[in-house]
């Protein structure tokens, strides 16, 4: 079994255990691991450093390509293993710690982090640890379910490990699309012309003699945890696809609309599904995640492909969709986050991203990561990537949560994330408001006709008249304009009444 | 001489008066005017139309490239006659106007503006005026000192009217590369590869049946406003060059820099000036603008090229420059501000963008625009278009203003148009915070400790201990975050003593 996973026979000689291969971790390492939206994380060496960290403490720097599964984050956590951690994360434990100012967390465009290490503006990785189906004959590795940041963590560290994923099929070669963009100034366009459009290789590249490690692995990728639609996420889902259907009988795009991308989580994934019964057809995804609803819409004939950096799926599309990959091999490519997030090519293509929101004031400035201005949730991900350069960039979020004690619709957010500029269209469930061409008091009115909670919105009203009386291009009363979210701390409520 | 200036015969009979040019601009119309940073605006035409408008009123949409100069802004305010104004401007009558609520402003990344406009997204115009130099045998548009939207808006508009400058020479053909992105889906990347690369035509391509009118004009531009460096000016020059040699000497970029792109102003001006002295060599821009210092390095010997989308100097540099253009023109170009400003273009060069900030925040967050949170002065400009692609970002403004009653370093901005995200250095004259790869805990005390003003230095060390004490990522008081401000409105000074 190992030539069939390892084809480059000087490389036998470095299998090793997961153990051994943890044991080349030192304390005060950057270490560059692969994963991205819980998928194709690198699962028997973390686990095998935290056994070890219990009685031989580290603290390393923990760069990846996104979030990990398999409550790794929340392992290395509690054995205090993270010193520092970027560029995202969603584990509860690792929040609190992050919260508690224990780990310092970077929290960035998931585009730019290997950018950022090409031109050594943070430490490259001093060892990488990266999931494969296989090693090609030329020692090349063959990622499986993300490409995430590992091309870039291969090329810039001293030393790799190579963790083999035995529960995945070898045909996944071929799935993936490895493109680095060069170090600049002899930086060149990045030809994806269109989201099918392969450009690179089939596997990252790397010296073999860099490869200090192979380990064996039969763990599979946590499941997603997406949620099924309810009432309030289908309405979210039907606005949408109601406006996308006027902006398609306006002539603003055509009926197979724009390359999609879709931020991952329960809305994002309700609204994809509502797809399949919609009257759009010969779509395509350019996102950097693939979810179930991804291949609801390949299954119903509605997707044509579908582009990523990643798959997080239910464990029975999994089963279904990894136990086949040969039969979806046409119609899908996963891409390093680079380019998947490149804002050269969500601009030339014209994505339409549809991310998900804390919160959104007024005026359209969106908090995507910062409960009440302070506390991170997970990290801003590729929504800046995405929304900055899209053609439509919309934001999604219910219009209350924790029972209605919070409005998600406020006089200022606590924190922004994405200004009024990158908004074009938000929604909830009661509505959508379209903010493209318009100031910001025209905003407003649009957000809160459409947008806010009847509950909220005679208290949003009020606000907005009140501070339009004072002046200003985006009117504020500043010394009421986080009162909201005081009172939330202070009374468990908004508004009391 | 119009032989001369018009070289397609068949629109020799299309020479009209500015007063008759006018009348071609209806109540209600959406109208693209040429101009950028006050530079290469139509002036006879728009003079005219206010002067119409005080007998015969009407209220239009207007689109321009960025700022206007000759008051023109100013002018047909006081007239009634801008209904809305979009993407950016200067002028303090307008500011207030818009302020006000009384003229519709919206503030655009100068990039996007025409690419809203190619979507069906905010209306085309209805007619273009363009300043030009000359008009080709094919009827093609010579611009004068700047590009700005110009190409776009002819090629939307129904109906173009030129305005020729006759005080600028037709030796000006030849200095600009006029290139426009395809419609998706058909959109191919912009080859610009190297700042001097030119991939376009020299004038605006246009179906000459669409010119209805040609009017000539002897109008100069305002000339640029930009104050002599004083010595904070020099001091935030000195510490952001200090720190580029360092980052020279650390190997993460030669000693020709990377592109610089600088943005408009004293600030920006005084440090560019201040690269004549640097041991940098073999510098290129790749601007939106460019001010008189450009040209002092250029003669310096320190800068090898010029990209832009437009020309602001002052009446002398003016002169010299372009009075003699052809001994400029194989080192300067001039370019579409969507060309000028593209991400694609700023993420492949990785510039060093040098931006001016009203205020920022402990963590890095960046208010370009409103001064407290409500008040427009000008608009983001390109500031978002640089910063968020470009390889350094540096935000750079005094550590106070109003005599010392403002410190422009706060705990929490009262309006966001840069995140923290989007900030790699921030610069006052007290100092310089590099804020790559830090945590915003960790980017608070780089900054306190480096660019607040000793007299705002113990308040803001007692608000960021105050707020860790509570906790978070990014650890804020929410009922204090904008006290500051709210001291300002009531007390005419951010602390009271």
């Amino acid at each position: 079994m190992y030539k069939d996973r390892i084809r480059l026979s000087s490389l036998l000689d470095k299998v090793m255990s997961a153990d051994e291969a943890a044991s080349l971790i030192k304390d005060g390492m950057t270490v560059g691991m692969s994963g991205f939206t819980r998928a194709g994380e690198a699962k028997a060496v973390p686990l095998a450093l935290v056994e070890r960290a219990k009685t031989n403490p580290l603290k390393i720097t923990l760069v990846t390509g996104a979030s990990l599964g398999n409550d790794i984050d929340k392992k290395l956590t509690e054995v205090g293993a993270l010193a520092r951690r970027l560029p995202f994360q969603v584990d509860t434990t690792l929040r609190k710690a992050i919260n508690d100012g224990k780990v310092m967390f970077i929290d960035q465009h998931l585009s730019e982090t290997v950018e950022q290490m090409r031109a050594h503006q943070i430490p490259r990785p001093d060892i990488a640890v990266i999931e494969a189906v296989s090693i090609t004959e030329e020692g090349h590795i063959v990622p499986t379910t993300s490409v995430g940041n590992s091309a870039s963590f291969v090329q810039f560290a001293k030393q790799v490990i190579v963790e083999i994923n035995t529960t995945l099929s070898t045909d996944f070669e071929g799935l993936h699309d490895i493109y680095l963009p060069e170090e600049r100034p002899n930086r060149t366009p990045v030809k994806v012309l269109k989201a099918e459009d392969r450009i690179g290789s089939a596997a990252i590249a790397v010296d073999p003699s860099k490869i200090v490690g192979i380990v064996f692995s039969e763990l599979r990728d946590s499941p997603s945890n997406a949620l099924p639609a309810d009432e309030e996420t289908q309405a979210i889902a039907d606005h949408l696809i109601a406006f996308l259907k006027q902006e398609v009988d306006a002539g603003r795009m055509p009926n197979s609309l724009r390359p999609l991308q879709v931020g991952i989580g329960t809305i994002a994934n309700a609204v994809t599904s509502g797809l399949v019964k919609s009257p759009f057809t010969d779509l395509v995804q350019y996102s950097e995640v693939l979810q179930d609803s991804t291949f609801e819409l390949l299954e119903a004939g509605k997707l044509k492909f579908a582009s990523a950096s990643s798959i997080t799926v239910s464990a029975a599309c999994g089963e279904r969709v990894f136990g086949n990959i040969n039969a979806y091999k046409d119609k899908l490519v996963l891409r390093p986050q680079e380019i998947s997030n490149l804002p050269e090519i969500v601009r030339r293509l014209g994505t339409i991203s549809i991310n998900t929101a804390l919160e959104f004031d007024i005026y359209g400035n969106v908090n995507s990561t910062h409960v009440n201005g302070s506390k991170m949730m997970n990290g801003i991900g590729g929504s800046g990537d995405f929304a900055r350069n899209a053609q439509l960039a919309v934001f999604v979020t219910k219009s209350t949560a924790k029972g209605g004690a919070i409005s998600s619709v406020v006089p200022m957010v606590s924190h922004v994330d994405h200004t009024g500029h990158d908004a074009d269209v938000l929604v909830t469930e009661i509505g959508l408001a379209d903010l493209r061409g318009l100031a910001p008091r025209e905003r407003a009115r649009a957000i809160i006709d459409n947008c806010v909670h009847p509950d909220y919105r005679a208290a949003l009203n009020d606000y907005f008249e009140r501070a339009c009386a004072k002046g200003g291009q985006t009117p504020h009363i500043l010394s009421e304009a986080l009162s909201w979210h005081v009172s939330l701390e202070e009374n468990g409520a908004m508004l009391v009444k």
